[in-house]
């Protein structure tokens, strides 16, 4: 009897979030389609690890498409403007920060719709967080509510009844110690993740940018030592 | 005194709508990004068109952006499917032809939609035509509302009410012999522009598919010869 578990598309970018949310689409059952970009990123060592953590997770299929956004210009993660380090987490909660790529969840998303309907799939999973980094506009519900609703009015599937697409966000409201607890309880690597947003040529994280400080919280808040973190100052 | 006209990006196909809608945004006074996608659509003819449309209205800028779509199958228009030929008008209303691209119009929008939010550009112009060639769902006007609603929901700009998003179908409900009547009135020149599904390897139109179809009976109606035809029958 043929495979009839659904297919679900999840956009996995390398980091502790796409991670999990990864194996949170295999736990719900889904065959996995995993869907990463390159799409001018500094830190393009995420690509690696993305192609570890899905071979990891047996998925079916994994896809890297490029997307050279650095023609559009206007971020930290594409351009040449500095990363912020070592920001509070008043800073942080202060507005939306120079690393924000203009459009970039709609974009991948709308990639993640197209291969979904090609696929047949109706289910599509993104590892965006509101609570921990509310910074980004294309991380807030109202942004993934109102992507769904797009998608179903997009698509030949949507428009003719075949399918109900649904974009699930599964850690949306969730802080990253849950997450990494989460991630824990079905099995995560979480040496083969990374997300800092500056790592050195080496993909060593840097271990002072948002992205690294709020792993480390979360690391800390759950009692374990980061795998993929920094070297301890004792470790020099 | 420096240029004050707006910016608009303009979705630049290379085929007779998109270059009307490239001379509707010119004529209201924007400076004019256009942006063009190589997809991996078999008629690739269609971006060397887009290039020509886009230097004679003097645009500002045209950036050509590679996104392989073929990696996720599915259309006639970028996998080995047959084009459909000669079908009567009966045969085109009957549903969504095998030459829908899925998701494609959300993928071009939100692209363009980085590169309005990085020009610090509102307005986002898009040649999609309801009424003669209804059979996209993305080509609706909900579609477009949809997408305007999310546009100021997933952007820095619109988050932070800088800008109000806006996304122009000018097109949406005019025939194609009032999109040419209202084209040559702004002086677009249709022997450069290309709308063939399945040109020759020179770019000639097979004069037989849908959209080659819809652009005859436009011609047909205005009186004009399409000088991008094919050849008449006595040309033979």
């Amino acid at each position: 009897m043929p495979n009839e578990k659904p297919k679900a598309v999840v956009l996995l970018s390398g980091g502790l979030d796409s991670a999990t949310t990864l194996y949170m689409a295999r736990r719900d059952g889904y065959t996995l389609h995993a869907l990463s970009f390159r799409y001018g990123q500094r830190h393009s060592h995420e690509l690696a690890c993305a192609a570890r953590v899905a071979q990891a997770a047996s998925v079916t299929q994994h896809v890297v498409l490029d997307i050279d956004l650095r023609k559009f210009g206007g971020s930290a993660l594409t351009a040449d403007l500095a990363v912020p380090k070592h920001r509070s987490a008043a800073a942080m909660a202060g507005g939306i920060p120079v690393t924000y790529v203009p459009a970039r969840n709609t974009i991948f998303l709308s990639l993640a719709l197209a291969w979904a309907e090609s696929l047949g799939a109706a289910d599509i999973f993104i590892g965006v967080n509101a609570l921990d980094y509310s910074g980004y506009p294309d991380c807030r519900p109202e942004f993934i509510a109102a992507f769904e609703r797009l998608a179903n009015l997009a698509t030949k599937v949507g428009v003719e009844g075949r399918l109900r697409l649904r974009i699930h966000a599964p850690l949306i409201g969730m802080t990253k110690a849950e997450i990494i607890r989460t991630g824990r309880d079905l099995g995560v690597d979480y040496s083969l993740t990374s997300s800092c947003y500056d790592p050195a040529p080496d993909g060593r994280a840097c271990g002072a940018c948002d992205a690294c400080q709020l792993r480390a919280k979360g690391f800390a808040e759950v009692g374990r030592r980061d795998p993929a973190g920094p070297p301890a100052p004792d470790e020099g």
